[in-house]
């Protein structure tokens, strides 16, 4: 993978990478696609990484289905899908982890030990072995997209991170590939959360306070009685830490977590105070 | 650094780095030789990083000659000195690490905490911004070679790693940046280190088991009184752990660090059982 994307390189040809765990849907297409459209190669990885999994999380049983993907991949005009297997990147005796150690305390991170230095690290492995001049990431793991950025800063690494919008079902729901663990009656309540987010800027035009914002949006999600909300934070963008009276202008991200029986659902805007 | 480098590449030079904190001696001169004959570029970092010093080491007194060093750079033919300020290489609020997490905790791991992670995390950075083909590391700071090593292969990085041998004075004491705090007596003491890492050979002939040969490394270097050993280990040379059973054939490390006074100097030598 690195010969040939060194090939391109000396062709002067502009390599992207879209990173995923497979499974894709809409939601990675448009990963895609922005790729296609900052470059002149796109790799796609499709690699279910056991180590930002927790233990008790859905590693075995989070959805695989490579010869689909490939296929999708093949639609959307991706040059390489690159799928390692786990002992390919992991040799038993693996033992080097990057950590991002201030962005990664909040947020999904308390909540998911290890997980973002699971992400770190593949992710960093994934850039040597693919050596890509840009990485597509999406907006809807918000943190992860953050902490992305933070490492690629703090390591000096040469690739140009490119966060994309979150892509949505018809009726706001984001599109995730854990979007299948729903039950219908469940899929149908999920579209409080976004419905909740869009509430938001209603409340914030009414001048109320982070707090009361956050109260509100708690109270609106929590109408339907089969959720149980994992956090909604409401941090600033850069830092990731809780804000409660921010400056005109500070960029706020909204974060919502949501267990519903078997699913965790994140979902997330971003606003100008 | 990183569009100089890319420009050799697309020469198809072979470009090495040279990672140093500066305060250049024969050792450092040795590995810019040792670049030289493998690769057609080479750049020398010359960086103190203060993250791998503890908060009770030399960082401050650490010797800093730049422009010696980059005087002995130009006579040994070298392409770049970089020499980043320490802003440059960790932005205040930098919060990314490279962590080792297993032979990071062995000889020097336990002494000096956290001296590990700065190192990777350093030498990371430099491979980044430098983009070299070849780094090249000398034996003297044996785990630090292996840990590199294991970094290299645990994080995909495409860049050979190359371990030059001790250079040593006339008298056998391995040169070293901090031989500057010795006393002219103390200067002669550490004679005794090498000489002593001589005697296991022997020792080794005479049939003497490793726990037999480790006490009398002891025994030989404590004869010079001022010497304060830090540690003295014998350890398989891929784990790094302590061995005391060795197999006909196995690798073995025999490692030294010991204290004058001010200085704490290391030395090592590789025997196979």
């Amino acid at each position: 993978m690195f010969r040939q994307s060194q090939k391109w390189h000396a062709e002067n040809k502009i390599v992207a990478i879209v990173p995923t765990m497979g499974a894709l849907h809409e939601g990675h297409i448009s990963l895609i696609r922005a790729a296609k459209s900052k470059a002149d190669k796109v790799i796609v990885s499709i690699f279910v990484n056991p180590t930002q999994f927790g233990p008790n999380e859905d590693y075995d049983n989070y959805p695989r289905t490579l010869s689909e993907d490939i296929k999708k991949c093949r639609e959307a005009g991706v040059d390489v899908v690159f799928s390692p297997s786990v002992p390919a990147m992991y040799p038993d005796n693996s033992s080097t982890w990057v950590n991002e150690d201030v962005l990664s305390q909040y947020l999904c991170g308390t909540r998911r030990k290890g997980h973002f230095r699971g992400v770190c690290t593949i992710v960093l492995k994934l850039f040597m072995i693919c050596s890509p001049d840009i990485a597509i990431f999406g907006q809807k793991d918000a943190q992860q997209s953050i902490i992305i950025c933070r490492m690629v800063r703090d390591l000096n690494i040469p690739v140009k991170i490119i966060v994309a919008p979150i892509k949505r079902e018809s009726d706001g729901l984001a599109i995730s590939s854990r979007n299948k663990y729903l039950s219908p009656k469940e899929r149908e309540q999920a579209t409080v959360i976004y419905k909740g987010l869009q509430e938001v800027k209603k409340w914030q035009k009414e001048k109320l306070s982070v707090a009361q914002i956050r109260r509100k949006l708690i109270r609106f999600i929590q109408q339907e009685k089969d959720i149980r909300i994992d956090y909604i934070s409401i941090v600033n963008v850069d830092t990731i830490s809780e804000i409660t009276r921010p400056d005109k202008g500070d960029k706020l991200l909204i974060a919502v977590a949501v267990f519903f029986n078997k699913a965790r659902l994140i979902d997330n805007i971003e606003i100008k105070w």
